[in-house]
């Protein structure tokens, strides 16, 4: 069953490269033997040698082109992230007949489409694994373990550094700006926090979820993002006394309508396995037709779990390679000539309960106002909690928890109850997800 | 990219057969637009129909052997269960060339060695991803999802009765009879429920971990096997005050002595994922040196999610056949030149912390004595809560909570205290398992 070594060439020896490197390395006598094949490095292209890896025997080029280019290469994987060079070297790759294997997740989802035809043209294939929640095996999982499955919806946290900020918040009762400023001290979150507190990086990550779990193309503009820069402690207090932890989910459904894609603030259940995954963990829950609900968790970042992903795709093309062919699962698991356009479903129709928290004068008959402006909008309120007015003050926080009513719906009576004399301050809004079943 | 039809038979009609001959029905398009070519059942052997199956169109036998006769068939599954017929169906579909998909764990636990052998031998494949823990995808988590690990440990919930049973005694209070009883009525448990209760079905679904996961052969006569039926409701809520839950572990550990594989009711620390897998539902956790922990949940048993993992493992096969080649991953994730006889850890050697219950009498120097027992014997004390007693009684219970001791250690200064005049019980003994990392 044995046969050549399969070649690889490594582009980008920063952590997720030289973790990648260090994997095969360390555990290369193992991968032979699971792969039925050695699987050798003998390429790395880096502007710079990292101080972690022996690149003793291995060619360097500081060029990373010369990599795609290599004639020796049967698998050239792409670890500098970003999507202008990074997506000039996977096209060069792909031309040269080279597979690939990445953890850009912008990449996959922004030009994903493109690229997946030309790796078909080309008749190679491009691996993602670790795109998606790092060392989690759910690009696998979605794509062959529920392959018998009518996937229905998925909800997951998958963006570890906005779970380590919620989970402080929780934990310790503590502001958004002060666990972001420690979250960047400890090198969990970028200088520019955007992509990950604003909802981004998740939404790459969710449309490359739903495109697997409901085989349509890749659709990264038509992903809802809202991130969880608004948040404050009294949120998570207040959602903790109600039963519910607050989670930043990406979320993707399929009904009569279409596909919802959204990543928002999600209040959770608290007995929830997804409510009580914390830190920089992430986990992503998926329910199938006949499975019913599955969990998958571990580590979303960080050099070695990412790596794990990586080798992973990488021993499953050595596999593939030496018996004859790779392009046994198509690349969005279902064929190409098979996917189909879905329609989004507009966020006006997208049906969940609802918290909301305003500040109310405390005076009699505000409640039924507040109650009627939610019946005139068929909205049904599952709690109304009126808090006690801190000391001299004549105003308190009102929270609601509603049943299901569309976002349209709630916008009108926010709206009408915002306008009310009664109510102080715009009201906060924040989804409900029961993820039963 | 498409190919001919698949062809499938089905040997087995119960519950996970009329399960996977109906996800199969319902999900063709779906599975054809996976799979990449259709996948048909054109031959059932049954003793007699299914209410819920429509078998029209489906040539039906009576003998069993008839399918894995029929030259017509490319993918056998067997579902009929059992060690003797199953084994010499499987055989014999292998000997004709037949790859087979089984959700039998006991036949592959005691006979795969053998099993894999033949279908190597035969150029053929045995696919079982529905004998471990249901719908679950865990055998493709450990041989593709992780394959750039080397796995350090895996423990896991993978026995859906005793899970229900452990579940309901904490809830409700219960005693182990009066819940198995409830089981036994709701169907949940066999009216022999020795498989479950006693560990030998998750022993059998542990060895196949294990052999995933360390690369060795099938050891299936070297698990230790401990059951619940001597739990008490009294465990349970000590367990819990201390702040941890009881749960029936199947734990496989590598350490530079062997392998440890074994079951046993085990404390888990309350917050841990594991600890909040209730019900029938089952989980497992595994350790990657690479990846880290990373946990997988969902349904271990019932009809559409056993057949969720039968499909996916069609599905995968189909997927293979269509591009010529279904050798692609061996049958314990490395090649079989590669399996390595890793010896067993006796049991006496196992270490881990304890928890102990035992009643004393209520007077002074009994703890003293207990306490200077488990000096002698090198083993730690982490807490000993003395109960109060019962009124106008004067023996009191003494639970006992260690730092990590060897089992053969542990032994010693339980046979020491239980020799002592103011112990008046056999002394009940738990293991404890941190889960960390």
């Amino acid at each position: 069953m044995s046969s050549a070594a399969v070649k690889v060439g490594i582009c980008g020896l920063g952590t997720v490269g030289s973790g990648t490197f260090n994997v095969l390395q360390r555990n290369a006598d193992l991968i032979r033997a699971r792969a039925q094949s050695a699987v050798d490095v003998v390429h790395v292209g880096a502007r710079r040698d990292h101080p972690d890896c022996d690149l003793e025997g291995v060619q360097v080029s500081r060029d990373i082109f010369a990599v795609a280019q290599d004639p020796e290469i049967d698998v050239l994987v792409e670890l500098i992230g970003g999507t202008t060079v990074a997506r000039e070297l996977v096209e060069l790759a792909l031309r040269n007949g080279k597979h690939v294997v990445t953890a850009n997740k912008a990449l996959i989802a922004e030009f994903g489409n493109e690229l997946f035809a030309l790796a078909e043209a080309n008749q190679v294939v491009i691996r993602y694994e670790a795109a998606v929640a790092g060392g989690i095996p759910i690009i696998k999982a979605l794509r062959e373990g529920l392959s018998g499955n009518r996937i229905e919806w998925l909800a997951g946290i998958i963006n570890g550094t906005g779970n380590f900020i919620l989970s402080e918040m929780r934990d310790k009762g503590r502001d958004f700006a002060d666990v972001l400023a420690e979250a960047q001290a400890l090198g969990y979150a970028e200088a520019d926090p955007t992509f990950d507190v604003e909802g981004i990086d998740a939404a790459h990550k969710l449309v490359i979820l739903a495109s697997l779990a409901f085989g349509m193309p890749l659709r990264f503009s038509s992903v809802y993002t809202e991130g969880i820069t608004r948040l404050t402690p009294q949120d998570v207090e207040y959602a903790e006394e109600l039963g519910y932890r607050i989670k930043h989910l990406g979320v993707a459904k399929c009904n009569g309508a279409g596909v919802e894609l959204r990543v928002h603030p999600t209040l959770i259940p608290e007995q929830r396995l997804l409510a009580n995954v914390n830190g920089v963990k992430n986990a992503v829950l998926v329910e199938g037709d006949a499975v019913g609900p599955t969990l998958y968790y571990g580590a979303g970042a960080g050099a070695e779990p990412t790596a794990s992903a990586v080798v992973a795709d990488i021993v499953d093309l050595a596999r593939e390679i030496s018996v004859g062919q790779a392009c046994r699962v198509p690349a969005l698991g279902v064929a190409s000539a098979c996917l189909a356009e879905v329609p989004i479903v507009p966020m006006a129709d997208v049906v969940t309960p609802w918290y909301l928290r305003m500040v109310a004068e405390d005076k009699p008959g505000v409640l039924s106002q507040i109650a009627s402006i939610f019946s005139e909008q068929g909205i049904s309120i599952e709690a109304l909690i009126q808090k006690a007015p801190a000391e001299g003050e004549t105003r308190v926080p009102l929270i609601v928890l509603t049943n299901s009513a569309a976002q349209g719906r709630m916008e009108k009576a926010v709206s009408a109850i915002e306008s009310l004399e009664s109510i102080s301050s715009e009201i906060a809004r924040i989804r409900v997800e029961v993820l039963d079943g």
